[in-house]
């Protein structure tokens, strides 16, 4: 898929925003991340609207990181969205949240979420959480072949 | 959900079977792996019939790894049994295997294969792929609740 974009990162919390791409750096995994702020561009990002219609579709993400407390558009309606799109429904989605509740646990695998993350609330296992995760990823996940 | 059965493997390749498990103890993450050898046997300990009509609900597997190459049922068709069931589709599962071939990868991701992971030739590579493999869906994912 030759793609230049290797993370969608959705993260509205500067401080997690911060930290996540502290931890790829610190693994030489921070090549091509894209940060979005909310779930409205998060969608434009992945179906090529608005800000982002001029997008390259070869740079789709090998992988999009979503948290689920978002402005305007919340995670789990995004999830919905791309997952019931043919077209985008192959990028593996990586829920990242600080979120344990059940109800959000199910939902995100009823919706089809490739995996489901609870963020660490300590620093060095939040460090050690994404550098398993970009191990895992970017580097042992062989990516959806999208045209 | 107080798994027992913390990984099924579905492999009919003996030497496969033999290396994964190999893998698996040298991490200490081999505690509870069952190996079914075609994909008849997997849907039965999924869907609980034929000789698994007894295998107890609390013990889903956290992750399911399944060969692609498989005798009697073929690891696309379990993968579709399995993720169009609203009861089974939330357990992971993981297509581990030796194709690279493209219709392969497109079809797992559009049935909803959580991860697609090619089987590196290399004995250290395959080793290593294992163990990240096995921190990732066995110490870092929220598995779902199932109850």
């Amino acid at each position: 898929m030759n793609s230049e974009v290797e993370i969608l990162l959705v993260e509205d919390n500067p401080n997690d925003v911060k930290l996540t791409l502290h931890a790829f750096k610190q693994h030489g995994l921070a090549n091509r991340i894209t940060v979005v702020r909310d779930g409205e561009e998060a969608l434009d990002f992945i179906f090529r609207t608005g800000t982002f219609a001029h997008r390259n579709q070869q740079e789709t993400p090998k992988v999009i990181l979503l948290d689920l407390k978002l402005p305007k558009i919340d995670g789990l309606e995004v999830l919905k969205q791309v997952k019931a799109n043919p077209e985008t429904k192959m990028i593996p989605i990586i829920v990242l949240t600080t979120s344990k509740v059940e109800s959000d646990i199910i939902e995100s695998y009823q919706l089809g979420v490739n995996s489901y993350i609870v963020k660490p609330v300590d620093f060095e296992q939040f460090v050690e959480a994404i550098r398993t995760l970009g191990m895992y990823w970017l580097l042992l996940n062989q990516p959806p072949i999208i045209k």
